[in-house]
Order: structure tokens, then C-alpha cells, then sequence
């Protein structure tokens, strides 16, 4: 997959630091390429649910959101993205020290851009895969 | 719908108070029946993306606690709610003040209960409608 | 909700009428009304799963084009429509002897048409759900 | 991924054997092992849609069933296997002369499996997918 201008890495990360949700989480862009984009955040006391997991609105936030930014890498440079719908499968409770959301772009196009995300939680050496999301993003223009 | 025994109300609530998520986006449950659930949040600036609307993570947060919580109010004693899987669509951007999330169960079951929630985004005197979720929850025990 | 143009009815029953699928479902069009759509089929022998109950998707294919209908009805005279996702739940055993899915357009919108769908099955006087689906609709141009 | 016994694959074919939805779309089950089904069927006059595609039902048919038997093939003896939900994303029109579906099993589980499948259309030497499904099976017995 080829994206449409030289610098929409950039682009991604400037959208990505003007997220204040992505900032509350402690999440970071930690891969960018064209269709693919991962995040990665630690699991936080604040965002925990009442076993003390990782809240599920987590794994959503984090695998939407490389989702959405794995989208917009392959769109127009004048083009923001938005989610239509996602869904989430949740296979496993989201323990561990951190969780990586990764984004990927199954099928690009002008007016519907369908995409997945994995997210896996890590802890010591070992990581397990805890949600799988597939939806829908489109391009917005301002 | 019926409850299962008296104290669900105290348990739904005794929950949610566990849940450090809620706590972090300032949500608090609103209305509790057998079946239904309502919470009600503000729109805070630490959780907005980046075009300046509550992320999407905050509306399925507060439609998946809902919905959860739905399901948990008609399950048994001894059990605790797990999400599955919860499918969200996006209606409008999520502006306003406040956002209410309606959470109801559309079919309760002993292994399987099947959810929806609605989110409101309410600003002044007016409401709209900003997110549809469809899921399942299941009842697990410690 | 309003229709675009007087002849949104004639256009539904003409597009339903060239669908070889609802044909050998033994489907009809049993109501149309702006933003919501009804199709009546009967369970047939030849569309039952291993256990005897009409497969899932008979439940899929009823609530997927009542739930495009309704969207339609609410699009202009040149568009056609098509589906981008659909979920469906599965609520109970497909029984009974005739199946009714009533589609409606929960928010329409000029690029995104969100609807669901509720799948009742029927025999002697009782009816049950036994299908809920939600998703997501676009116009097209020929 | 282990089969619970060694019969798996005759287990399956009889199961799907007793569907008389397969038989009507002209499916076969085209290759099995454990966690990895794959279902053939031609494109038929007789279940297109308005616009000439096969109709969105027919993938749904095809990918549900086949993602259904992937969480079978890692059941018990004794166990059938039930669809709780799925969701599909449409990624292009069903064209072409047959649709390959290959469901396969992301997590299993004694109470909750989940799935995924694809579905792909082959015209010629060239094929293409045209569908992607994400869903939850679990076991009953009878």
C-alpha cells in the first residue's frame, strides 16, 4: 500500500499529540507505515476496572485509534479521518505492564476504508493477544 | 425483567465504585432498574481527540459500563459481568457538556445476554444522539 | 423522516423484485414506510441449519434488506444502496413457521446511513425476536 | 491447535451434510483441519441481488458457516456449535463464478470461541476478497 504525499508521517503525529486522550493514557505512536500504524501505552491504576484489568474502553481507545491513524496514512494530504463503527471482540483480561495496539488497513478506498487492530498486553518477556477490532473509517475534510 | 435478589442496586453499586476508569472520566451511574442502566458524564478536556470532540473511547466506555451493568442487575448473586464483544457505531461528533449513556438488555440469558446501549451528548437545553452499541456479556464468577 | 421523492414506494418494490435472493427465500415486501421497512418470508425446508431451525443467515439476509430498504427510502431517486457492515446477534432458535424482519434507519446522513434490524419469528398466534442487527448503509450511483 | 478427539472430521461432514441451506447454495466443505475450515460454492442466478452480485447473505452464509465449523472442529465429542453473533464488513461485489470461505479460530475456549473468516471470489485465474467476518461461537449440547 502506497501512501498519497511524502510526509504523512508527520501528519500522523501531529494529530496523534493533539489527542488528549491518547496524552491521559500515556500512549505513544511506536510504528508508522503506510496501512500500518501501532501504539503503545502502559497499563495505568486510573484506567482499570473493577477487577483490576485494564478497562475495555482501553483496548478500544488504543486498537481504534491505530486503526484510524493506519487508515488516514493512506489518505489524501487534506484529509482527517473519522470512525464510523468498530467493533471488539475482548479474548483475554488485559493484565501486564503495557498493551500494543496494532493497526492495519484491510482494504483502502475513497469513500470507506475498512481496517483491523490487534492489542496485546505484555508483561516480563511474554505478551498475549487480549482484543481483536475490525471497523469502518472514512475521510473528512474541514 | 425481573432481579434475581434485593440487593442488586447496592452490588451495581459497590462495582462501579471499583472501577478506577469511571472515576477518571467522572461518570457516575445515574439511574439503576432491572434491565436498565443510565450513567452520565462530563465532557472533559482530558479526553478529547483531536479535533476537539470526546474521543470514541469515551462513548463506548460509557455504553459498555452501562450496558454491563444492565446485564449484571438481572444476573445472580454471586456473579460478576465480562464484555465479549460490543459493536459501536458513531452517529455525531460527541460535543456538549455532558454525555448519558443508556444501557438495557435485549434478551437476559443464563450463559449469554445480549445488550444495546444508546449515548447522549447534552448541551444546553437540547440532546442527540451520538453512539449505538450492540453486544454480549456473560456472567463470570471469582 | 421524509422520503426525497413521491415515487420512493415504486422504486422499493422494483429493486426488492429483482432480487433472485428474496425470490428464492420466498420473501415479500410487507410494509414501506419512510425510514422503515418490513419483509415477510416463511421458513422453508430448504434453508435450515443442521438442527432444523432456518439458518442464521435466512435471519441475515431478511434483517440485511430490510434494513437497506429503509435506508433507501430515505435516499434520492438516483441512488441505489449498499451495505458496508452488519452485525447480528442471535437471539433464539430460528422456529416457527414464517419470519419477519423490520428494518429501520436510525440515523440517515448523505454519506453514512446508520440502521437496525429486528428478525421475529412466528407460529400460530405467538411471535419471539430472534435476530437484532445493526450496521451500516451507503448510497451509489450507478 | 489440537482436536479433542479423533473423529473431528467426519463429526463435521455429517453436521454439514444435515444442512439443507449448504445443499441450496451448492456449498461443499473444501478443506478441514484443526481451527481452519474451508467451504466452496458457486456463484448461482439464484441467489444475486439487485445489481446482479451474489447477495450479501451468501457471504454471510458461506464465511458464518465456515467459522462455525473452525470452532468445531475444537469441541468435544459431544459438543454442536451455535453462533452467538458476527459481524461482516463487505469489501467489494460479490462477482466472479465461486466463493472460497476460510473461517478460522483466533481464540478458543470452553464457554466462548472466537472466529474470524474471509471470503474471497474467484473469476478466471484472478480472485478477490470480498468479505471479512469476526464472531463468537459457543457450544451447546442437546
Amino acid at each position: 500500500m502506497n501512501p498519497r504525499f511524502a510526509g504523512y508521517e508527520a501528519k500522523l503525529h501531529d494529530s496523534f499529540d493533539r489527542q488528549a486522550m491518547m496524552t491521559l493514557l500515556g500512549a505513544r505512536l511506536s510504528a508508522v507505515s503506510p496501512g500500518e500504524v501501532e501504539i503503545t501505552a502502559p497499563v495505568l491504576d486510573t484506567t482499570r476496572q473493577q477487577h483490576g484489568y485494564a478497562h475495555a474502553a482501553v483496548s478500544f481507545a488504543l486498537g481504534d485509534t491505530a486503526a484510524g491513524y493506519a487508515a488516514l496514512s493512506l489518505m489524501e494530504e487534506e484529509d482527517e479521518v473519522l470512525t464510523v463503527e468498530m467493533k471488539i471482540n475482548l479474548l483475554s483480561p488485559a493484565t501486564g505492564t503495557s498493551l500494543i495496539a496494532k493497526g492495519k488497513v484491510i482494504r483502502p478506498g475513497k469513500r470507506i476504508v475498512v481496517v483491523n487492530a490487534e492489542v496485546w498486553a505484555e508483561a516480563g518477556g511474554t505478551s498475549k493477544q487480549v482484543a481483536l477490532l475490525q471497523g469502518t473509517m472514512i475521510p473528512v475534510r474541514a
